[in-house]
């Protein structure tokens, strides 16, 4: 399996570079049946599109995505699917100063080590976070399918910027007001807060990190595979294909290593004729396998890397000390733009699963 | 790729159930080469091994290894290396009664939606945390293949049991300390607080959980792979295969998101002639590859989901409500026997990524 | 993928060498509740047994085989299914003299420089066709899977030994004499001759080569998948794996090359309501994909190399010309010890797709 | 691994559809540091071209390449290179009238079937033969890759169309005169004649078929890998997923079964201080690795399926007996474009094992 392709019967290939030409993604083993055309990509697409905000990067990208295979007539055929994000603001100029001096917290100097002068560096490359609209190629359809199919659905939302830490706890008639502000939280009284913090952060030239929290309703029960196939296992290594991730936890997470075994198990009770667990500290997963409850997962974000900053760092081609100040164009905070970006890799992970274990039909 | 597989080069296969004739592996892919024979694997083995302590489960598994196939002369030969544990002390009696009634934080709900009556359901049969043995049989072999070939050396040791976290940061002079005390910290003033940690659970019939640090020196620059195959995406897929496990995080991990991008990024600097970052807020890992750094990692397991301690839960097939009280011997915590767990797989993720860069050769 | 593991969904892992300890596969993916127990396997394998006839090798090995894992109450779990066979009769003197005298027709000499000291040489270690024994492993459960499911029925059979082909056509109704001979020919006419071909060989000291025809029917359509999973490239990938195999056509295969597109088309028409073809020059497959006729494959394979004959050659220590007679216990023919391979290799193939397809569920 | 994509290493992902808005892949996995512009690819391109001569089909496709990403500054990063052809010259009304009535030896049948009525017919859609220039897309980029790093060198050309076969044995000082004919023949006396032969089928609106050689010389020896990566068996997957092939031999091929293992093998010999086999019955191939010497393969075609006859079929929606006569714009003898699309799958697998083998570094 190559490293540019997520999945195993739903698999995700990405391409392009920052400031290449293009950026695109090959969604293959999407069954055959889905209605689906451009405005299903864009709706998700523009949710992660930069420059929406004063919060945001200056960059502009319209991101307008193109469908160039395996759709015909309205309908997905069972081919793969190809999209394509023509770049369009592209101001290499920006990097070119930074070539030699190592910015912190960047990939320069491992890939410049790994690929040598070959290393496409104008903007970040491959490594850009810009790649993750590639993501969203690919999870836009694959959100598309498990909504049609098997009524699946995830919401990802921010609950923390910095030190501010969402006030009430989100609740699914919340949900509608994820995207109605800038900084994507659910809970309309935290979002001043949060805004307050990514601009103070900005106004002296810093970047800031935060914690994005992902629920996923009414998955049947039994996705997922044991001993390497967990759900835990293949969400997690999606999840950490976005740049800037640096922890995920499931459930209770971290907080149960030190609760107890009596504090931490869910008892089972039946409601409504169904079986439930009463709390939901497995975060709906027993045994890498679902079982129905909410999938809710925690993906915590450094701070941005570029800053505007004097950091010391070295020199990679004299080797010697030297101080650095990250220009170009950059968000100060990642998070607001990462919900439709953890929305999409979940929803490729577990459509990928539903796929797998036969809850979701080659034809649909 | 199947689920009982993990890897992309040096892929190991785990097979056998809890309460079956054996548990064994087919570790594929290893290099031509290699002195090994049993004891290599054995002593690592022996690391994890059940029932030593007075705070582990009673049950006592020789857990003696036989290698069948993949060695000649004293050499591996570059053909798959098969290894074989066969089960002794099976009392399935113990579980017996549990059939019907579901017991809360275990895999027994959502297995036997999957897999119908069909489910070994034996000690957990393939989800019980004995399988973690087999990914020892592998990772024993790719812990020694990193070591002799790039000086590798990956530690893993307790840092957190339930309340009780480690009193002194561990150094790399402290790593001697690890298996000389039960609960495998480093630390040797955190010891007898842990252990008591435990006892205490264990005495009210309760379990506690903990958190494992895995570091890991020595690493050249420009391991692993961006986008989807990055380091953080590949070690948390292996360690999620871990049962218990429900967070992981990557150096300052979820600690980064309230921090500012001018606390959080590294700085680059020349020290003895060699390019380091001053601090390791990183993990070792930018834009998913090795920077040098070493590598670190946080564990977060939950507690034993088996208590002696009467739940509410359902019995699945009257679909009543009854209480379950789970008998038979298990771990109060299972964090002690991690390390050794953590370690293979740790090492098995990074010999993968050191042979699919060139960084080791097919024949060493 | 590991170059030892064949399959994308119902994946077999082969292990063993010729002669080591044992040889073995795991078979992953196969679905929970096939009934399955040793004799399932043992028929199977008892037809591909050493030492059975006048006209084979005289090592003797009985082949028992274990099921060591991945069978519950005898029935498939959906776990790995582990089997072992272990070695019995392994004279590896009989090989130590060569080991500098490169035999013409073996892989010593690509071996040896693959993979240097190191590799395991004892009866053609890992390429010994004793290791297809491992392909029966796993393809006898493919086989009884294919049955249960779908009535899938594959025959492989014997149409040609040296200059000897087969006098009658073989029809449905001739099947039940595979195995009635030594020779493996359904054509009983054809028997005498085809087991003289052999003798005449063996008595000069030399070996001679075969075909097999491999037809299986009841396939559904619509098995396979377009462009790089094929039909005729999968299961032509399988049957590579096969020592000794050098050709493999599907249905009227070279023939076809000197034919007008008017001869070669198989004309479509309505037969007791199902859509068939009048002939079958496809072999069951067009696009790839199957048809619902028989799928019909011819392997051809090489005489044997090892031979008792005056050959030149060289030593790779000196690197002087020399002269070899491979002593040894060979089979003059391997044709007639394939048809169980085939058979296997083909129910693990379209088993594979029929899984992939959705054609045969996770639970049977 | 998804149906659209081989290899395992370097992998090559294929998209578009015969009349959809384009053609394309994804090649991933080809080491940074090749120097590559579009003149690499499309001069390859050209030779498959369609409408080049009176023999081909009337189509017109300029089929220009453009490289959208993975190539900087001139040469490869080691990201994936995506490439597109954006289609031109698509008549999709000659078809629209073929929909109900099955075309014989199409794969219209068995799409109908698999994908019901989403699958997107419009000239064969994914079955068409056009797709094979996406193999050429990413072959292209593997020849010269072994060529640059390795000296390796593939020449693929026709030696029968129909029952003609090549008159002189083809040489290496032949190989330049492949692409100065219409049928790719290297041996100019052939030609004529096999232009005939193509003719006089198109002349009775039939078609008709032939055969392609392969030679690949300067192989390292121990390339490729036993049991299921053998070179047989990955070269003749790849070659299976043309269209029309329906037989692949290696060496001796079909020819070896009724040789006596005397004639069949090839004695080793020092040759200018080089181990070579005095002849080359195997193809270049012992054990499934390359030994060195020159890698041979026959591959047959078909004979085109549609033909300008009237054939007897059914209508698929009335399930009637009726008769069809496929109009529309075909070649009628495939074999002369088939040469670049049988070098660029060789050259594929060939540098896929090369890369698997660390014959080729990440960065050349």
């Amino acid at each position: 399996m190559s490293s540019n392709s997520l999945g195993s019967k739903l698999v995700l290939t990405s391409f392009g570079e920052s400031h290449g030409k293009c950026i695109g993604a090959v969604l293959d083993g999407c069954p055959a049946g889905l209605e689906l055309d451009e405005n299903d990509i864009q709706s998700m697409l523009d949710l992660r599109k930069p420059g929406q905000y004063s919060t945001s990067t200056t960059r502009k990208e319209e991101d307008l995505v193109s469908i160039v295979s395996g759709v015909f007539r309205g309908y997905t055929t069972g081919s793969p699917i190809a999209m394509i994000i023509w770049n369009k603001d592209t101001q290499s100029r920006d990097y070119d100063s930074l070539i030699t001096k190592l910015r912190p917290g960047h990939s320069d100097y491992p890939a410049s080590v790994k690929y040598k002068q070959f290393n496409d560096f104008r903007g970040g490359g491959r490594f850009s976070g810009r790649l993750t609209a590639t993501y969203v190629l690919g999870g836009s359809i694959a959100k598309k399918l498990l909504k049609n199919t098997l009524d699946i659905e995830t919401n990802s939302y921010t609950v923390q910027i910095g030190n501010i830490k969402i006030k009430n706890k989100p609740t699914h008639s919340m949900m509608k007001y994820i995207y109605s502000n800038e900084v994507r939280c659910p809970d309309q009284e935290s979002v001043i807060d949060m805004v307050d913090e990514i601009k103070s952060a900005k106004k002296s030239g810093d970047s800031i990190g935060g914690i994005v929290e992902s629920v996923t309703n009414n998955l049947p029960v039994g996705l997922g595979e044991p001993i390497f196939s967990s759900l835990e296992s293949d969400l997690s290594k999606a999840l950490y294909s976005i740049p800037s991730v640096k922890g995920i936890e499931f459930g209770s997470g971290f907080a149960s290593s030190n609760k107890f075994g009596s504090q931490n198990n869910d008892e089972f009770a039946i409601q409504n004729d169904k079986i439930v667990t009463i709390t939901n500290n497995s975060g709906g997963i027993l045994g890498g396998l679902s079982i129905g409850m909410p999938i809710v997962i925690h993906i915590a974000f450094k701070p941005t890397s570029s800053i505007n900053k004097t950091q010391n760092t070295i020199d990679i081609k004299t080797r010697m000390n030297t101080t650095i100040n990250v220009k170009g164009r950059h968000d100060p905070c990642v998070v607001p733009r990462a919900p439709p970006v953890v929305d999409s890799l979940t929803s490729l992970t577990l459509a990928d699963h539903a796929l797998q274990g036969g809850f979701i039909r080659p034809v649909i």
